[in-house]
């Protein structure tokens, strides 16, 4: 287990585009200052993927131009192209993310190429963001399982991940995007990874559609992973499984982590009333337990 | 980890009595048969505490009596005291459950006596079953944490489980009533529950206010527990968190421990619309992640 933990909060990216309700410009900015005041040092910002594609996030370059950045926290933003590439960095992003999944029926699904293929496609954005000094960070999804083809092979994991740190990430996150899986498949799925690309290079991203993230997350803890993605409130959801729970709620996963005795840096009150905050202008519940308890005490 | 576990499923007793709707008599018993039908072995039927104390489950005698009980089901009844006790044997009951707490404060605020006096009080209630062949599940509350004196020695717990064990109890049920533990800590008082009763008589109990009960229970199978309580759809709450959530799911861990290959001989998918049927009773959203997904697919 490690001693501290780095949380990278995807609210604002991940979870607020699995939103049905599409939040103000100011809201969105003000979200992300409010995440940096709670000592989060990680903020997934927001994404140049195409607007036609997502819509909720249509406002990335405003949004971007309008964090009052503070010292020592990065912001990445998603980018899934040159053009949004260009986008990204006529705003004056200095970090971006890059994803694509293990499993080859989504992605010829989703951007019609396979693995290779997809990979591939990368190639261009890397050397870019290499010869302007941009940090990349990379996700894997459907690390633990697939809409289309169901069961992925770890090889196929295993394969994308090294691949995407040999190609300059210097951090992988591994998505289970459908959130099915259990903890003796994630733990066996980080350490064949790990096998691979050394593990302070790794991330885990779990979302909470049957209840399983924080379990996973544990025994991904217990493997020695020391970087967890989470969304402030339990935000986002999951296309493939209507009216589902979204990204585990980086208050609960806070929450452990300080009863297991591991550091975050994060004030978690802070970070419960930005939850409840976010939750009230989404004009839904929370979906943070940890959230719901600590603000009724 | 256990290749089995025995779940107890919770619900009719520890969830409908912290729930705020009343369900009908004849839907109580409808649950309890729609549950013995999915294959779970343990089924917590009702309370005998006085209905003065627990509207909700003031028609105890009514759904004991009225259960279609099958060969090899055990329906526990809770039972406080030799009045209970009387009650539940006058409908045919054979196996009851007592509790107590491990935290001096919360014994003395709910039954005015002190951890040793109301393990005393057992003494009538423990003889007559034993003289009438009924059994006996012990309840130890606030294992990792009580509303009034905030932490609880690990010492009393220990103490107090003991006890219940060595007065006969075959099972003792340990649990976070609050639900504020996390893994770490569920582990270690395990641990040490252990080194005085054998791993075989301990049940974990675990509430999922903060959103850590699946996680607690993982650690604790790590340990080698192999009982685990749990109610269908996540009914209950938590007198002393309003709004809060309750009892951990069954579906939830039911797919959980399947994900480990542990077995449980409970039937998911019929568990799920069990858990979908009592949210509509109750009017209410299923508290269970994993039933939404699996009925959402």
């Amino acid at each position: 287990m490690p001693s501290q933990v780095r949380i990278v909060e995807v609210g604002p990216r991940d979870g607020l585009q699995n939103e049905k309700s599409i939040i103000a410009t100011a809201d969105k900015i003000a979200l992300i200052d409010r995440l940096s005041a709670t000592g989060l040092r990680s903020i997934e910002a927001t994404s140049f993927v195409s607007p036609k594609w997502v819509p909720q996030l249509a406002d990335a370059a405003e949004v971007y131009a309008g964090i009052a950045r503070q010292p020592g926290v990065s912001y990445p933003v998603l980018v899934p192209n040159e053009q949004g590439y260009e986008r990204a960095r006529a705003v004056g992003v200095s970090e971006i993310a890059v994803f694509t999944a293990a499993s080859e029926a989504f992605n010829r699904k989703n951007i019609n190429a396979g693995i290779d293929e997809s990979l591939a496609r990368f190639a261009p954005v890397m050397a870019r963001a290499q010869a302007d000094g941009v940090k990349v960070r990379g996700y894997v999804s459907t690390v633990l399982g697939c809409p289309y083809q169901g069961e992925v092979p770890l090889a196929d994991v295993v394969r994308v991940a090294r691949a995407l740190h040999g190609m300059g990430c210097y951090e992988v996150s591994l998505g289970d995007t459908i959130g099915v899986g259990t903890p003796g498949k994630a733990r066996a799925m980080l350490k064949a990874v790990a096998a691979e690309v050394p593990m302070p290079a790794l991330a885990v991203h779990f979302h909470d559609t049957y209840g399983q993230a924080l379990s996973n997350i544990l025994a991904c803890l217990e493997e020695g992973v020391a970087v967890v993605d989470a969304a402030v409130s339990g935000t986002g959801g999951c296309p493939y499984a209507k009216g589902a729970s979204g990204n585990v709620a980086s208050e609960d996963v806070v929450y452990m982590l300080h009863g297991l005795g591991v550091g975050t840096g994060v004030d978690l009150d802070r970070l419960a009333e930005t939850g409840r905050w976010l939750a009230a202008l989404l004009g839904r519940e929370t979906g943070s337990k940890a959230g719901k308890a600590l603000l009724s005490r």
